[in-house]
Formats: C-alpha cells, structure tokens, sequence
C-alpha cells in the first residue's frame, strides 16, 4: 500500500537514549574543580553525541511509488519529508512538503505523476552517517536549509557509474534537535 | 503585492545574540570548583535565554489574502508558515506548509480561497510571550507538534467576546532552536 516499504513512528524510544543525559551512567566526565568551563563541557557532550543515538526511523517511499502517495504517506506518518529508495533500497531522493506543495499547486495532474519527477535527486541529497556526532547533522541542516536527514551507510551492493550507493538506516530533524535542546535544560 | 505587511528575511542576526555565547560578557555564573554539575549550568543558560533574544522577525499576511499568494510568500519568504493578522494587525490565526499541502492537493479552485478558511484560527494557535525562556518555547513546539511559534504580546485594542488580543512581535522556529545547540556545541 502506497509504496511505503516500511511504515513507522516518530521514535519516542530515541528520546530516552538522547545525549544520555536520561540514562543511569555517572557522570564521570566532570570533576568539580575542573578548569574547564560548563560550556565547553556542553559542547563536548553534543560533540560526542552520535546520530544514531537519537535518530528515528526512516519513512520511505519507493520511487515508482505516485506523487498522490507520497502526500498520503506524508500526512498519515505526520513527517515533514519522505526518503525515496530505488528498487533495490538504496537512497534514490528526498522528498519534502515543501517540493510537494511546490509541484502540486495548480497542477492537476501532479497526483499520478511518480515521485521520482519531484524528489531530489542523489548525489544531491544531505545526508549524514549514523557515527557522525549531532553537532554535525545540525550544521548540515542549517547550511543546506533542509529540516531533515536521511542516515545512511554505505550499500554493499555494486556503484553505479562510479556513484556510491546508500543503504537507509534512520532520519534526523529540526524536531529531534529541538527535543535535545529541551533535554539538556529539563534533564537536570 | 501578496496582503504581506512587512516582508521580512530570517534574522540572521538572531545568531549573534543567541544564548549571549558568543558576545564579550565575561562568564561570571561559573567559578571552578563549584558543585554544580555543567548540566546545570547548561541548563540555567538555557533557562535565562528569552524568546526576544532568539526570535527572528515575523513574516505575515491578512487574513484576507487568497491561498494562492499565501503558497507565493512561502516561497518567497523561504519560511515553513505564515502568521495571519486581522484588518487592525493583531493576531488571527496561522498558516503552515502542511494546512496549503492538504487544501491545495487535487483542490483546482483553492489558490482564490481566503487564507482564512484554512488557517488555524485565534484562540486555538500556540503562541509564546517575547519574555519566556527558549525552553518553553522548545516545550511547546513538541508538545503541540508544530514547527513555529508566533511571538506576541497582548494587544492595546479592546478584546471581542472575552477573547484576548495580541500583537505579533516575532517568530520563532525549530530551525532557531537548531541554531542555538550548533551554537552551544561550537561556540566554545
């Protein structure tokens, strides 16, 4: 049904494992009487925070699914965008509310057409590795003004024209950093 | 053109004055040897920082602008949502990405509608005072889901039935509040 290849939630599981700041392990990394200032202490928790700490699940789409089932998907996952596999589950594209309202405003017949026409296109997605830390998915998504990331790890299965291939493993957002911030002032 | 009042860009000065971690105010709240853990000190900065600090300007249309140049200032503006006012400029509803996706999807005639059949209408939007902390503003964007908080303070014109007034003073977004986490990460 719609293209989807795997339905899933928003991961509140990943609000329990963020930054570790909820977790039960001491923390050992502090010393009160240490020269270092509590800010450079903030930044190296978020600098050690990985992405696959408090990534969600991805939403995907396949890319001969319609550009009627995207939005569908869209609203019924309540995503802001959707990542696009290829027949073989690689990374294909992305695609966001905004390129949706964009194709589909005063265009009739945007319904049928596949997302593959609207989605962006690899090697031109923005994307993020699950061992990089939050610090840099944050920075990608403020210089490239995208709310999300699809997670990615390099494909086993063979480049094509010398373009490497993603496997999809989660997705980060402007939401899931807005819900760090919060616990780094509430988780104390 | 297009019933904005005042077209505004994102504040990219907002970015010099988050969290006062990058201005020249020497770090009087933390002395070496303190008990407090620097979770707490990250979490008290973030509970002094105000909304008014961090907002960026507002980017808004009349409630009697159509749909169609409401989808325009959302591109043209580059923003997720837009705040609508009423004829004397006081808060009356606001209009995301996601409410003209769903209204304008295989809708031929919507681009004429007025903005304010589909916006969510005063006293149902979530909206914050310039005085409270980016934490509740964080809190409140989780909480009701939304991408975007109108910033407002109560209105100097006479209330209609008891309900409150208010004027829009600015905007804040998750993509603020990512800024801000870059910055506490980086700014040390």
């Amino acid at each position: 049904m719609l293209g989807l290849s795997r339905p899933t939630l928003r991961s509140d599981l990943a609000l329990l494992v963020m930054l570790g700041l909820i977790d039960a392990k001491p923390k050992v990394g502090y010393t009160p009487g240490s020269a270092m200032s509590p800010g450079l202490h903030a930044s190296r928790k978020l600098l050690n925070t990985k992405v696959k700490e408090v990534q969600a699940l991805p939403v995907i789409v396949k890319e001969n699914a319609s550009v009627g089932d995207a939005v569908v998907s869209l609203f019924m996952e309540n995503v802001g965008s959707l990542i696009v596999v290829d027949d073989q589950g690689c990374l294909s594209g992305i695609i966001s509310r905004k390129d949706l309202l964009k194709f589909t405003f005063g265009n009739t017949n945007a319904a049928t057409m596949p997302v593959s026409m609207v989605m962006t296109r690899e090697p031109n997605v923005i994307h993020v590795s699950p061992d990089e830390s939050v610090v840099d998915a944050a920075k990608k998504m403020i210089n490239h003004q995208v709310d999300s990331l699809p997670v990615v790890v390099p494909s086993k299965l063979e480049q094509t024209g010398g373009i490497p291939r993603w496997d999809v493993v989660g997705r980060i957002t402007k939401t899931i950093m807005t819900k760090i911030l919060l616990d780094m002032a509430v988780g104390h």
